[in-house]
């Protein structure tokens, strides 16, 4: 009996990125006990994708002597639109040809298993509810900004899902009417204005235009390589382009903060994602703009943290949400 | 026993707005059984005011016949920043002389009964979910637009509050970061941009560069006093600037629309307060841009319908607020 529990006290949590596959056999404690990587291949389209997943899950069930049988479940968190009603990735942006793939129910037949489907940002913030930073906060949101940039919504200790499981794209909400077309259709979105991204282009433009930077130099001359990553790099060296090119999007990134500050009054706002390694070069200025424009009670009572867990997140929080369901 | 339990079906609601005081007796299927009015006299201060509310409160128990022990307590809804943990109005656009005034525990202390204080568009969210027209859905989301933009959220069936009770500001979340200030200190809210005051100042604003209207007949050439409402009459009788100013207010309004659903995928926007009564006008734009714009399996999921219950929402709200606490 005492064995028995022990078994049912691991899931498989996988992380299906637009780069990376992660799978993890997960302990009830947040622990992970073992991790498999797999490249996604997203380029193959969805069936290599699955795939690989499976394959990764398959090998760390071999390698761990782990029988199906043993496990409580299997949780999945994707980037892109889920509708978690029907376990179905709608749309990803970083996955090539995904519309409306039905991936919790393909998985769910391979495995003959409970198999849960939620989206990254949204597993992201369960995570750091569960066993990060946001462990003592009832109501919080998070952003992940990266290449894009993802959210996810705790409220009185839960994740908000929605109507159907798309709540939570608060890199998605318009905040320059003016401003330009985001990927999703959109104009004028968070993400457009704020995303590492959105960043790079920016440098590569002023670059272009002639304004001095040694982010030239750090790409060999191929201004077209520039990354959020090198636009940090050059930063971090002191680079004045990178540091006003960053400056520009944490003001936006503050925006966007007021405006969640006043709509959900969060003890927490939780920055994770690539770009938040900028640190308090993003954060910094994006407090001051909450502190001089959101509702003072709100402005007051919330806290603009960095994300702790890093790219476990994701894993941690698919898991807390299978042992939860 | 059972007279006692009758007894305690009843509350006192109050809706306290910038221009008149409504106090009601409820009971607990949402039947207003007697009502009482007051001009609110904001001008003359906090104490005038809170005078006038309690006046009200006493002159609806004399007549009732109702001695205090009879009521399960009292609840009131406020116009302005709540601050539901202290149960303090910190500020309130329409109450000048309004800082951090501790009005639940003002009244409690009067009558020794159980008091609550919440913001007047949470409760009107409230009262049409337990009443009206959202008594169906678990997860929505109302926006009350008058002199202002107020919001509600509603989730998982609850009210849903914050931190510290000053969530749903919807009306202030920038949508045009280079738009005019608004009230709130904030830039470019929706607020700014939609309210039945947005519309007004820019009907004058055009009617005073020379562009045609009968809304300087509707005013007596008087174009300073136009407000929403003469807009919204105009507009019925065809007047093209109207229209036009109208058409405007309703594209910001669907553009924060969007936002919203991309953020809270709701199964519902409830639209209430004066400027409501422009239905379709306002509302036919407004379903148009989030169909254009918003992520398309929460756009698909949204109904977005008009407040059911006009004016008595806040305190059917506050009232079934005070039931369930």
């Amino acid at each position: 009996m005492a064995e028995r529990k022990k078994q049912k006290s691991l899931v498989i949590a996988v992380d299906l990125g637009g780069t990376k596959i992660l799978a993890a056999l997960v302990s009830r404690d947040g622990r992970i006990v073992a991790r498999e990587r797999r490249l996604t291949g997203a380029e193959g389209g969805p069936r290599v994708v699955i795939d690989r997943l499976c394959g990764a899950i398959d090998a760390l069930l071999e390698r761990e002597k782990i029988d199906i049988s043993q496990l409580q479940g299997i949780s999945v968190s994707a980037a892109g639109g889920i509708d978690d009603k029907k376990g179905v990735v709608t749309k990803s942006p970083n996955l090539p040809g995904w519309h409306d793939i039905p991936l919790r129910d393909m998985v769910k037949e391979r495995y003959n298993l409970t198999t849960f489907l939620i989206n990254d940002a949204s597993a992201a913030a369960l995570g750091e509810h569960r066993f990060g930073v946001a462990r003592d906060a009832r109501n919080f949101v998070l952003l992940t900004i990266g290449t894009g940039i993802g959210g996810g919504i705790v409220i009185d200790g839960k994740l908000y899902h929605g109507a159907v499981g798309s709540a939570g794209e608060l890199g998605h909400m318009t905040i320059d009417v003016n401003g330009p077309v985001c990927k999703c259709g959109n104009i004028g979105c968070l993400e457009v204005l704020a995303s590492g991204t959105a960043m790079a282009e920016e440098a590569r433009r002023r670059i272009k235009q002639g304004e001095p930077s040694i982010l030239a130099d750090l790409v060999g001359g191929n201004i077209d390589t520039i990354s959020g990553k090198e636009v940090g790099d050059a930063a971090e060296k002191g680079d004045a382009l990178a540091l006003d090119v960053i400056r520009h999007a944490a003001t936006y990134l503050g925006i966007g903060m007021v405006n969640l500050v006043n709509i959900f009054n969060p003890e927490m706002i939780v920055v994770g994602g690539g770009v938040s390694s900028l640190g308090e070069l993003l954060l910094a200025p994006a407090r001051r703009l909450v502190q001089e424009r959101a509702f003072p009670v709100s402005a007051r009572a919330v806290k603009i943290v960095l994300a702790k867990l890093g790219n476990e997140a994701g894993i941690l929080g698919a898991a807390a949400y299978a042992f939860e369901h």
